[in-house]
């Protein structure tokens, strides 16, 4: 069998290993010895595992192996090797969040999402690299290193989920879970060319994830096509409310809409883009028309003011999270500075402004909602850019300068205020060899049509098939 | 008929009104002349009223008392002449709250309260005085000037409901509705020797009123007897909970439990209190006891921790909606110094603080729930002195010095952060004949349990029988 998996194309989807597994042409063995050896070999360079359990990982695929052998393959993650990002408690397992403060830290309970998936088959293979306490989104972690683009290994990976994201988009592991507060699923897989889902703000539960900022903290599946994270948000979404359910992923080709209105924002999202990354999203709208698609504009006219405000909900939250825990500022030192320095803004920010963001937040929804009655998908780019070198704080954009922070978080930041659903899917590459990321978002609880939509588009390229050579 | 009224008691409940307006013994036209009567003659010296209907009342009397005469009295609020506080939205009628800003402010709706009254019965008299905007609890308002306390003149109403609480001790209308953020409706009503609740939080509706702080503003029912206030409470109270609705007033007797706890807080509420108000809570404790009330001492042991947090909800709540409304700082001269700089200190709260008081409020909501799973009502003195003097800033309570604004909202703010309803009846004068109010807290939703103990206690005194003689 170990030829088989070497004649298997490389990046196999969860899908085809779940029907290979069914038919026992592989075993989970196989398939967690395959991204352990990745992991091997790779991980040194890339920097994506801060811890990797490979014993019970072995362990759990052995017995996932009898249970297949017995007939009881429990469903399209059972004996499927993924990591998950650490700021998800795993009971036993060291969770850092990617801090100093917790790298001694393991947790005696797993979070909701670690035992949904345990429970529905799912190995862990371990827990991955991210930006400190997930407070960033270049993943640049000072403590453990950067996490390294794997399309070209100078860049970032993006984050703060970049660690998850580089296991993915290298096949170490077939899917992972990450946190977005302010981008940090959707920019790493944009940056990496991988598919990234924010659900609908309190789909997919946080509990026992150390938390960012509670207003606007998600968590969310990564996965290698919209299918795999069909899957990924089967397993972990809370079962409510009632019709608006994840589809079956055999299902979900059937719940492409014929017809369908694509929303193109005249404010706010196209103001300040690259040139290429205008142009492949140009095409993805062409692309989506061609399938059904009807583009309309759409109206969010107040949308640029809520950053202020959208900023002022997430340093505050986050300063008192840390406070509480005695963290800050009693151990300020042993913080990266970008995130010392922001939890020492979050002090300032006055509880005026922080009470006026919830009006803002109120009426980014409604701008939204009344966006949503006319069309079914917003367009966006996920990121006015490519991914910035290693180290670089400054991008230009269109002749204008511009901090690599507001640039990556200005386009995702607004699906967090509003708690919409958002995903970014490969749509392109730069002359470079640099990933592109098209943004989808859709009304609350429209999982289902949304992941549809970006499942029709994937059925029409093939960007989502590209993956990094690694030297 | 006029030689009736003249020989009726000057204080007539609500209840015994209703009997004799069933029996037409009185019409609501009689009900209503005297109270206009009583306003016109005392109102010049106590200032309780900004506005009065007189007309409108008269208008609205006659029709009670045709419909009176062909045998519809609708309930036990049909023909009685009562005030609402002047943060009470009354459409066509002026409603300042107290303030320059809103000094020629005409509303084109009615608060729902004041609906429900008008759908009830009664009829409205006037809008009465109150501390500028409630905030504040001396009600010496700037613009309309004090508020006087009926039994001494020179003293204070306290506030903020201050004028709907005189006019109900002065019998200038039967009952009035007061609002209660940091015991707005119970210090006035202990001042001057009345009944004042202050309902769970949300039971009965603040739309419509001009808030102060969002999350601690309460609406309640101010009247000169338990009965009263349970008849004013059932008409406007929200109709949820199932289950914990207020009794029928006929019913409230049958309410009353053979046997019963009381909770004598070991810590906060004791701490600093002047002797002759220690003896008349002492005293009354004795009383209920031979109700059937048995003492237990509870403990309270963070309470003194959440004074702060709960004026940094306060604070940053009130500037928020000021500045919302653009009143703050855009016209900051047309405040009183004392609500201007209040407005200023909210500015100054911090986001994180402001966060963290909501961590405390459900630490003091879980200390009292534990207390109240082993007690009926917790007993404290509404207030630790009796009515300073109009101007007096500080007070001396036990060799210790203290503002008049901290004594006097100690004892009332923790019932405004847990939600708990609280109510202050009287329960002895001071030598000086200044009236001293004893406090009921009960668990949320138990009104009823509440009012029912407050009328055992009303059955076995007679303080709540006095009331203060007009030169």
């Amino acid at each position: 069998m170990t030829s088989l998996l070497q004649s298997l194309p490389e990046f196999l989807s969860i899908e085809a290993a779940g029907k290979l597994l069914r038919k026992r042409e592989i075993s989970p063995v196989e398939l967690v010895d395959a991204a352990l050896e990745r992991i091997a070999r790779w991980n040194p360079g890339l920097n994506a595992f801060l811890t990797v359990v490979a014993d019970r990982a072995r362990r759990q695929a052995l017995a996932a192996e009898r249970a297949i052998r017995r007939g009881n393959l429990s469903g399209p993650l059972h004996g499927i090797p993924i990591s998950l990002k650490d700021n998800y408690w795993t009971r036993g397992i060291r969770t850092t969040a990617g801090s100093k403060i917790l790298t001694k830290f393991i947790p005696d309970e797993d979070s909701q999402v670690a035992s949904r998936l345990a429970r529905a088959g799912a190995i862990l293979l371990g827990k991955t690299n991210m930006h400190e306490f997930a407070y960033g989104i270049t993943n640049e972690n000072p403590h453990y290193g950067p996490v390294r683009n794997p399309w070209v290994q100078e860049r970032i990976s993006g984050g703060s989920s970049g660690g998850s994201v580089v296991a993915v988009a290298t096949g170490m592991g077939f899917a992972s879970m990450g946190t977005d507060t302010g981008g940090s699923i959707r920019i790493p897989a944009s940056l990496c060319g991988i598919v990234g889902l924010k659900p609908t703000y309190g789909l997919v539960s946080v509990a026992g994830v150390v938390p960012l900022a509670e207003t606007l903290d998600h968590t969310g599946p990564l996965a290698r096509s919209a299918t795999d994270v069909c899957i990924m948000l089967q397993a972990v979404e809370a079962k409510y409310p009632k019709g608006s359910r994840t589809p079956d992923f055999r299902n979900l080709r059937k719940c492409i809409p014929r017809r369908f209105r694509i929303g193109w924002p005249k404010e706010y999202f196209f103001d300040r883009v690259d040139s290429e990354v205008r142009q492949a999203i140009d095409a993805a709208a062409k692309t989506l028309e061609s399938l059904g698609g009807r583009i309309e504009e759409v109206s969010l006219p107040h949308l640029s003011e809520s950053v202020e405000p959208s900023t002022n909900i997430a340093m505050a939250e986050a300063t008192r999270y840390h406070e509480s825990q005695g963290y800050f500022p009693a151990r300020a030192g042993e913080y990266g500075e970008d995130v010392r320095k922001r939890l020492e803004m979050g002090r300032e920010v006055r509880a005026v402004d922080y009470l006026n963001a919830f009006v803002v937040k109120r009426e980014a929804e409604h701008e939204f909602q009344r966006a949503f009655a006319r069309v079914d998908v917003i367009i966006a780019p996920t990121l006015p850019i490519a991914a910035p070198r290693i180290g670089q704080n400054e991008v230009m954009i269109g002749g204008r300068k511009e901090t690599v922070r507001s640039a990556l978080v200005r386009m995702n930041r607004p699906a967090n205020l509003t708690g919409d659903p958002a995903i970014s899917v490969p749509c392109g590459f730069t002359r470079e060899g640099l990933p592109i990321g098209l943004q989808l978002i859709g009304a609350r609880w429209s999982e289902r049509r949304l992941l549809a939509i970006a499942l029709a588009y994937e059925d029409a390229t093939e960007w989502h098939k590209r993956h990094p050579v690694l030297r």
